[in-house]
């Protein structure tokens, strides 16, 4: 099918934001209805956010949990991509407009996701690491390795501050980060660096309340703390992060803790498109829907996944649904079979979520899983983290893969991803201290 | 070992600067030497550049052909590696500058191989992309998915100029990359982009000589451009190019050829640091040497590999030893024997080339393999090739990647890393087109 015979094309136009985890299950389920879809992204791959976090921790290639978007679409002849910057949304004139061309639809499905949260601490942004997107994940293996490189020619001090990794934020990525980076510190990167003592790498993982994986149960956090504790990370608690610099991190009690590397991993909000549209959104940049996905007074908007602020079940207590790829994936197709219903002319059906449950990897044999409230932490529960994201990742190659590299890691102990790449990315090794200092979260 | 006690030690020291295959395979026989050794990169990685051209092609990831150096040096406790890049080597004062720090050395082992040469072809440098590092693969891969990506929204003159991707050189290098990009593009490209048309795709090899693999027998040169031929590469002889710009190139017929896409592997040169030294060198930047592969007047440096302009057999015709793994190899082996009989005061020996033929791969079962006039192609010398390369491949993870990478794309028809990361260098599908002439080779 040409170019021409869509824009000919007389079914209703279905235009998606976003190839993450909502918008290509959003795709799935449209490929089967009366509509021609337009699926923007700016990348050209989906990228499996879950395991961004081993990717920073040098266990697995970036390439293998990203896919090609046009890949996935093959078998959807109604469905056509487009690699573009979405500048703005015009709920009004039925609009969207990218870097390369001006869309109208005739629906809209808004999946952005979301994007790192500062809450306005000072420093933060300029001088942090996230781990919401593939070049994030690389640029923080880089650092790491770099971070190693560069302390063998320093006086101690500095060498300590160079070995020194702060994670901020104790939920399932800082738990699960905190916990690979142990396991890449004290494997291999002890054998690569036999000039360093190891005894000058602190991994350090705050959270500013009273246990990690708070939205687990308490058995889990309980669980979570030792693991990490015997893997060598200091877990401390009740820890606000009130400044950061290129080579200190400052806590609410004034106290200070000198590094170059501060992970950020303490809070997530909406993606800013709604928000520079003139949607309305709430306080976390996240928009509001109505119990059937819809933007209220736009009965022909959806926002799904991440970007959603949508009532959890115990709603009287003003939570919402986490921003996990389940709920994602879930309202991808919820909005998708909604528009169908709209185009039929029958009521739309409220939304909602099946909790699978929430889980989260600690290191080797050691997970948690939370279901419904029952609990399994170790081995089982590390295999059964194993499992679903290995079904969830798309690409029979990828999985094949993300396996092998698993089991390579299992049986040798080996991250073997131990690579500054693109090379540019180790370019502070040539400067003077103060530019580093200056440049460390580029 | 600490750095104090490395530096205490009284043992000579060897420094070699780069780690390919010659500085590698030195390393690795100074091993068994009372030396102690520093190794120098500007990478942390080695990189395996044979298949180099398998990244460009979206084949297989990069991550797959580098190689951890300090994992490779785990097992030599006397032998150091620093990541720096060099500034400068003053051979009378025995002293090497990196950003790092100056080193003293006793021996000297210059194996910092080669970087593409233009002859001076007017724009050449500016607008062709290259194929030396990691890096300029996986730009070269990034750019060749965003010329179909920008392809689907443009007018059908300026779509075609995206589609014509011309690579400038008919050696190995060059018939491989255009087998490779003629197997992407008519393969899973054809597929992922139902929208373009693919009668607007031309892929162009040009060379200035009479025959394609000139290295090679006149036969194999037949084989490789018929093979060509049946791939849809238009194969091109006698065609110097005199100017590239970021729209077309022009040959020395005047005639023009429109493409955003010029692939420069038509030459090679010694790596500029021996020269900026002060050091002699030939024309083309090689070192020229002498038999034991010491420097003349300097019988503590020793030049390998591509860096050393070495005289092959049939010296009388003024050629030299071509700048492959296997010269590098050999020479690392024999610089380092020869370090060893320096230091027990034994005459140093000749280095002789044991030349194991040469090979190169035009596609799917299509090989060709000349060893010592004997010659194979097809099915058996894929195979022959196939084997050699991964046996060469350091590492067995890498191995066994590669080979599953190369078992899927055999299986499936896909090559699967058609992703375009860092997303940064798909910058310019926001830009208006008289700009990105101007970075399109960025």
């Amino acid at each position: 099918m040409t170019l021409e015979t869509i824009h000919a094309d007389n079914r209703p136009h279905v235009v998606i934001i976003g190839a993450g985890f909502g918008g290509i299950w959003a795709a799935k389920e449209l490929a089967d209805q009366p509509v021609r879809v337009t699926l923007l992204d700016k990348n050209n791959y989906h990228t499996f956010q879950p395991l961004l976090y081993q990717v920073a921790a040098a266990e697995i290639e970036p390439e293998q949990i990203g896919y090609p978007v046009r890949g996935i679409l093959r078998r959807m002849p109604n469905v056509t991509f487009t690699l573009a910057a979405v500048t703005a949304v015009d709920l009004t004139a039925q609009t969207v407009t990218t870097t390369q061309a001006t869309l109208a639809y005739d629906y809209l499905i808004l999946a952005t996701g979301s994007v790192t949260q500062f809450f306005g601490t000072p420093g933060a942004a300029a001088h942090s690491f996230s781990l919401k997107t593939m070049e994030e994940g690389v640029r923080l293996r880089n650092h790491i390795l770099t971070c190693f490189e560069r302390a063998v020619h320093v006086p101690p001090a500095e060498r300590r501050q160079l070995l020194t990794f702060v994670v901020v934020g104790g939920g399932p990525t800082g738990v699960e980060y905190a916990g690979a980076l142990s396991e890449l510190v004290y494997g291999p990167l002890r054998k690569d660096f036999p000039e360093l003592d190891m005894a000058d790498v602190s991994i350090v993982l705050l959270e500013a309340a009273g246990r990690v994986l708070g939205g687990m149960s308490e058995s889990l956090s309980a669980y979570a703390a030792r693991s990490l504790h015997k893997m060598k990370v200091v877990v401390q608690l009740e820890k606000r992060v009130t400044a950061v610099t290129g080579t200190a991190v400052t806590l609410h009690d004034g106290a200070q803790i000198p590094t170059n590397t501060v992970v950020w991993v303490a809070g997530v909000g909406g993606e800013g498109l709604a928000r520079e549209s003139g949607i309305e959104v709430l306080g976390n940049g996240r928009v509001s829907v109505l119990p059937t996905l819809q933007l209220p007074q736009h009965e022909r908007v959806f926002a799904i996944g991440d970007l959603a602020a949508f009532p959890a079940a115990d709603a009287a207590s003003g939570h919402f649904l986490p921003m996990v790829a389940q709920v994602a994936i879930q309202q991808g197709i919820h909005a998708a079979q909604n528009i169908g219903r709209h185009q039929l002319g029958v009521p739309l059906a409220p939304f909602h979520y099946w909790d699978k449950g929430s889980m989260a990897t600690i290191g080797r044999n050691k997970a948690v899983v939370d279901w419904h409230g029952r609990t399994f932490t170790g081995f089982l529960a590390w295999l059964i983290w194993g499992v679903i994201h290995i079904m969830y990742l798309i690409g029979f190659r990828n999985r094949i893969m993300v396996m092998l590299s698993w089991a390579w890691r299992y049986f040798t102990f080996e991250q073997t991803v131990r690579l500054i790449m693109p090379s540019s990315q180790a370019a502070w090794l040539a400067m003077a201290p103060e530019e580093v200092n200056e440049t460390s979260a580029d």
